[in-house]
């Protein structure tokens, strides 16, 4: 059976000040929709899946619009309500050298998503599907949210899907902490089959400890006991140093109680924003390919740096494109 | 002594879908920061006026660009609290012919100004200022906001400030219909010297009657008693219609007891937002310069025209083109 | 059963010199991708209708946006096929005034679409429709796509499909003029139940003659009998009035024998090309919801009215956009 | 033999404040090179002529990308110096409906072409010409390069060149005012053959005196006169009516002591500099293709007309627009 | 005797999706007109030559818009015939990092000038040069361009012009493969007097032969031979080594039996197309200009680094910029 | 008593090709306003310091928008007159890599400011600043200038303000070379207090000598004496390295007869002209806050290095950022 990939999260506008400019230095943003959610789904659409976001959208014109670009990345938007008034908006003023990039959010609080109920989420789409991914995002924003978040796993997982999770514990919103945050990922790394997240995170969210130094043998003695602890098939991540000269990317792979790295791949940095997002879309469609644990890694890692060097949040790749990065080739034009 | 104008109200960014496009046909906006407050002391800066806006703009990217902005349209932003997070936003899709405009906001109930407290007004800045403005929609928004308007107001009139109010009443924004907002609109009306209303208004909020069928019999027997009722120096408003095949605007003004019709201008609508407060700041400025009350009128239709022949929501027009647009010249290129 | 639409035909991807420039005074191009079938599933997507379109497109980089851009429009692209190498283009130079539109084409015969061979359309693709769209210029650019257009209307006739036929006689395209043409629209003809044609075309292509002078009286004389001879359900056009001053269109429907006409409009031209497209989607929405014959050519007049009013060739109007079109409401600005 | 049309004349720089913005509306500015020099040739390239520019461009990168930009208008830039250090520049800010356009000049008196020396134009130049263009502007900037224009118009009679001249008289320039101006327009137009003047310009620059009260009886009194005193072959010109609702433009041609007018046209309005210019364009290609007197003025007036539909200062109209101009035909698109 | 230098080939339309982005990510495409007999005269005509282009244009706006597009780069076009009906198209995806930039082409089989005959190309435009540069391409689309291009080649020869020659081997072109191309090739390399090619195409297309394994111990083993066999005076070519950190670029110049190589430059890609017209318009200048053959393969190797710098594929790189360039000159900012 | 900075200078219209095109390359500009005075005012108006411009802009739509431009930037325009005609305007064309950026100027020596006398800058306006900041640049274009340059900064020592003065010494404007500057310059140094100069300024304007080879031994030198000399309380420059690898900077401040170097920082370049305002903002800024002179040289270097990577002339550095930038912190978004 061919797998129909379902994501669930929200929508979000993203503004951006073109030409390294801030927002006081033009007169027009550009702008797209992206999401943790769109953006693995697109990643996985343009490697050939079937997709369909779960969301809600507003009822008006930014609402529609959003649909529309999500349909352009080849998303399927059946699965989408359109209820309530506002979309989460961010606003990006992109770095350059040294000078870092910043981003402004709107409100999120009160978006059509973040104030949808379990009652939006029909069970049906759910039964249409084979796999569904969620975020950590949607976890942190408020209690409704994230009980209508966690309600939506549940019931994924008792009608047989599998499940994957993305951590992406973002501090500030979480007024309480990692000590609100840790029973809540409990729930959630439970329910899931394929997980995204660092050491980083077993230590600070799941307060897990280790006399490890470097962060490779932190990745080794912690994260093969998360899988076991919360009975994750695979967890997937990458390791990032971003010295001035020339940035690198490394993925690694637990699996089975091993860890896999990746070649390490210095990387061009285009647009940032989503780039973890296409390491985890490529690491699931390698997955899903019956490819070695060491080609998942290669693959996903390559989905990864290619995110960095395309334009938007949303990863484009092809599969050739990954294939041609995987093996370093150097070609100046493709005519 | 010359009048230095003080404004109290909301900024909010306006983002628009270039080339008469709808967002769904576009991937960038042109943006730009307006409201009632920033129209009405812009139109009175490009007259020579000295101005300062009293607002709250988040403490952000956002709030830093706003008040560049508003200080490029020469209007002062020293007056001007950062604390909050979020600008109230609205997107605009700007109609052709007989399809509408249309315009959609973000969650304006959270922005830094409608969450502002009295403590960020100072006293200070309205003992700067000899006039202050007001607008109906910062009593409309929500109930905080509400009475921070109007104890700001009542302190302003208690310092000896003149006061200004455009009704302004937007019915989506009051639940509770013209019953909940006569109130609100009396205590205003009474602290206002200078107002811009319409018989409508008289009519609907106010619940005023009259046999009278014609807009301006019933302007003529309406207005003066409202201006009697509530003490008001000068009502002044604009009838428009907007009959397909050449909008026209006729400006009026109620003074002693008196009204007086300008001119009936034709109208070439290239930005149909903020041309109210085009009027109204005319309107103000003729009225300071002593004009009599038939210039007075003339002068305000005649800066509200120009204010729909202009670019963005905030009138930009010199005291030259206004006296052009009066005598109704016919020249070709300014060269 | 709800109705669900496909459209059979030719993708292009369409180049505009922005701001009424001609191609040789700018530097850039806008685009989009259009065509008849895409313009009229576009039209339906926007008032509810499930859609799919079935063409082929190149096999490569403007292919894949050109699907990318269809889905925005929430037209449907699994029935899309993709081979072959080109995509046909026209570059559009916009007139103003007296000054006409220019449409220079790239070459058509050899683009995918135009080289396809029947096997590209599945029958499974019929199977899961309810009612297919053609048009003319699938049967004037080469034989081959001639010969596949008409196997695929005889293949959907048979399953039981409604068919929809818009005449759009090209002459420039048929080297043979209206005597090559002439038994070519009689076979598709006989398979449609809903036509889009005018007087003229029965007149020309048709070959019928009439004593009557002024086009009402002709569209009365002929239509009614192309209806009859060739067994079609409903014939719905427009005529078209271009003087300067003020340009007007109203429609017509011929039905069971009977001519109506809908109310006069005159349009305001904000982009013409694909406006009888948009027409023709209003006309077979309103019939699909069973309207009354007035209401129908109402329904379908405002529809092609707006369409002129929009951005592209696409018709993107909404159901209360067509309310408030056909009901002559005038509002300034919808917020 | 077939002419080959030189013009002798300063090249400018025009910015351009985009969509009806000013310039303080926006952060970039569309550019071309233009000058009635530059666009009477252009009009005679885009109507099949050989055309030569005589000026003289800064030696930097703004001349060398003013003299590409005529190049790509088809006029020849043979004979174009490059010396001196600035170029003129003109910043446009468009007006809409009464909103009046405004032209703002950088220093033209320092430009390469105002600070040029009769030695720049080599008298090679002019023998490879068979007609030569000269305006009113050059005699204007400063005394220096009024005696130069007036010697290369001396040379070039000499060398027995038809001359042509556009009165074109700017009062800002002559701070002498008509006074000043008399002698050096009559010294010029002793020299022509061809002028493009008006009746006002008889009256005012001539002192020229009539008890006809109605434009078109002035000109009849007046130009005949104009022409016979300074041997003028044929003078043309334009009557135009801007009444608001919709402005009218009418040509008229003096010849052999006779006055033809053509229709009158009502004309939308995309760019209106340099429409004279268009017209006189129009003029000079139907007088040298031996057209009738009322041809020709019919020809000059469609070239006017059309002109103002095209975007930017100079002509790019073809033959085949100016014939469906003249005819008044309706197309909506070519295709 | 100063040389005049014509160019034989085929004009492009290059579109290009701005800013990194793919077609799908953006909704306009800059554009210019290009071709290796463009770019090679336009590198030309900036350091100060006379050039003519001999091609076919589509007789339509694209044909117009490309012509006025090549004069401004300062090539004459009165060689240019203007007939058929389409011209080549090609879309450029930019890439970014290890992200491959992407070339789609439109049909060029059925372009204006790859249906051209031998009678578009008069034998008095041939007259009026002293040189003329072909290029591989116009041999490899169809046999009938393929059978013209060698006819120009050999009147020109006949005539007694320098001819040149660029190699350009494009695969995807040539069916028959190096097969195919070896006799065509050597028709071509008999004709020619100075000639771009590498020690591979000596490999592939000429089928020769060496123990070497560097490429300049190829260089030094196979294009000596080449030169002598086809009687070649001069062969240019560039070593570019891509390894991700900093691609370099070095050139070699075959010439009486001796091989001179350049300094390595490294280079900042800007735009990666024309470069190799950009070092044989150094080269060709160099070569007029009588310099030593060690400065003539730094000057042409200087000139194909800048071309890499410049946006477009038309060189545009003056004569100062290529001293600097040699020189290494470090300068901020030229003022 | 906290600081209010003026600064006394020309405003320039600074006009871009964007993209790294040449303007033949292009059809539009991006525009701004910037010089040494309104960037130093930038910087410091966005670290939290109240200022004013004094300087004369021309009365006129280019005028304004650059006054507008200006206040944008949070500099105040009260001291601004507006009087003249012009503004002087440069037009910028982006270098790539080896290719060296141009710039282009307009004829400055008629503009405005460098036409304005004495009495344009009101003693009012000194009185209410504590600090004054000049440039070289005024005292190179015309006499006229430099005598009311040098009246001014007189009438400020006189009325007790600060001065600060950038040498900027301009080659091409100061055409009696070193021997005319000298004198003028040190009428200049006499009066300053704090300046910004480095080694080379010493030896060639100042003609100073040293055996020292290396710069930094130059400076501690020569830099010293300078300060002693002329009483300035403390010199502040850079060092720039720009080998083609990694350009670097390192700041020097010269106070007490000490030299302090800061840390060498390699800069990544987006923008070049203006960063020495950045670095001199920077300083200032760090003096008035009292820092250490470690801490001095430091705040300044990030402040230019940091200039370098904004969009624009005009610094707008946040005190957060420079923090970061000195600390060298590493974030990838701040979020
Ligand atoms: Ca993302
Ligand atoms: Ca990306
Ligand atoms: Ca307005
Ligand atoms: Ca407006
Ligand atoms: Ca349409
Ligand atoms: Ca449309
Ligand atoms: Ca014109
Ligand atoms: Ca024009
Ligand atoms: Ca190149
Ligand atoms: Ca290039
Ligand atoms: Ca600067
Ligand atoms: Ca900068
Ligand atoms: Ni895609
Ligand atoms: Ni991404
Ligand atoms: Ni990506
Ligand atoms: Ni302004
Ligand atoms: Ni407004
Ligand atoms: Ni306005
Ligand atoms: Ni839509
Ligand atoms: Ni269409
Ligand atoms: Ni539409
Ligand atoms: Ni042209
Ligand atoms: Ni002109
Ligand atoms: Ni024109
Ligand atoms: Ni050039
Ligand atoms: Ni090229
Ligand atoms: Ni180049
Ligand atoms: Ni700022
Ligand atoms: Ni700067
Ligand atoms: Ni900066």
């Amino acid at each position: 059976m061919k797998a129909k990939i379902l994501a669930f999260g929200e929508v979000m506008m993203r503004l951006e000040a073109p030409n390294y400019r801030t927002v006081a230095q033009t007169r027009s943003l550009d702008f797209a929709f992206s999401g943790t959610s769109v953006n693995v789904l697109s990643g996985l659409s343009h490697l050939g899946y079937q997709t369909e976001l779960m969301t809600t959208l507003p009822d008006n014109s930014l609402g529609y619009a959003a649909a529309s670009y999500i349909r352009s990345l080849g998303v399927g938007t059946s699965a989408v309500s359109f209820d309530g008034d506002y979309i989460g908006m961010y606003v990006l003023e992109k770095g350059f050298g040294t000078r870092i990039s910043e981003v402004t959010y709107s409100n999120r609080s009160e978006s059509a998503f973040c104030q949808s109920l379990e009652s939006h989420y029909s069970i049906e789409y759910l039964r249409s599907g084979t796999h569904i991914h969620f975020c950590g995002i949607s976890l942190a924003i408020n209690e409704q949210i994230r009980e209508v978040t966690l309600h939506v796993a549940e019931k994924a997982k008792a009608l047989g899907l599998t499940l994957s999770f993305d951590c992406n514990f973002r501090p500030k919103l979480w007024k309480g902490g990692y000590e609100e945050a840790r029973p809540v990922y409990e729930r959630m790394l439970a329910l899931a089959d394929y997980v995204s997240m660092t050491e980083k995170d077993a230590m600070s969210i799941l307060g897990m400890e280790t006399g490890a130094t470097q962060r490779k043998d932190q990745v080794e003695a912690l994260l093969p006991k998360v899988a076991q602890t919360y009975s994750i098939a695979a967890i997937a991540g990458t390791l990032r140093e971003t010295n001035a000269s020339a940035p690198t990317i490394q993925g690694f792979l637990v699996q089975e109680g091993r860890v896999d790295f990746s070649t390490e791949h210095s990387v061009a940095i285009l647009d940032r924003i989503g780039t973890g997002d296409g390491f985890f879309s490529g690491f699931l469609a390698a997955m899903y390919e019956g490819k070695s644990s060491k080609d998942i890694i290669e693959w996903a890692t390559a989905a990864g740096v290619l995110a960095h060097t395309t334009y938007g949040d949303s990863p484009i790749t092809t599969r050739s494109a990954i294939e041609k990065c995987r093996q370093n080739q150097q070609v100046d034009v493709e005519r």
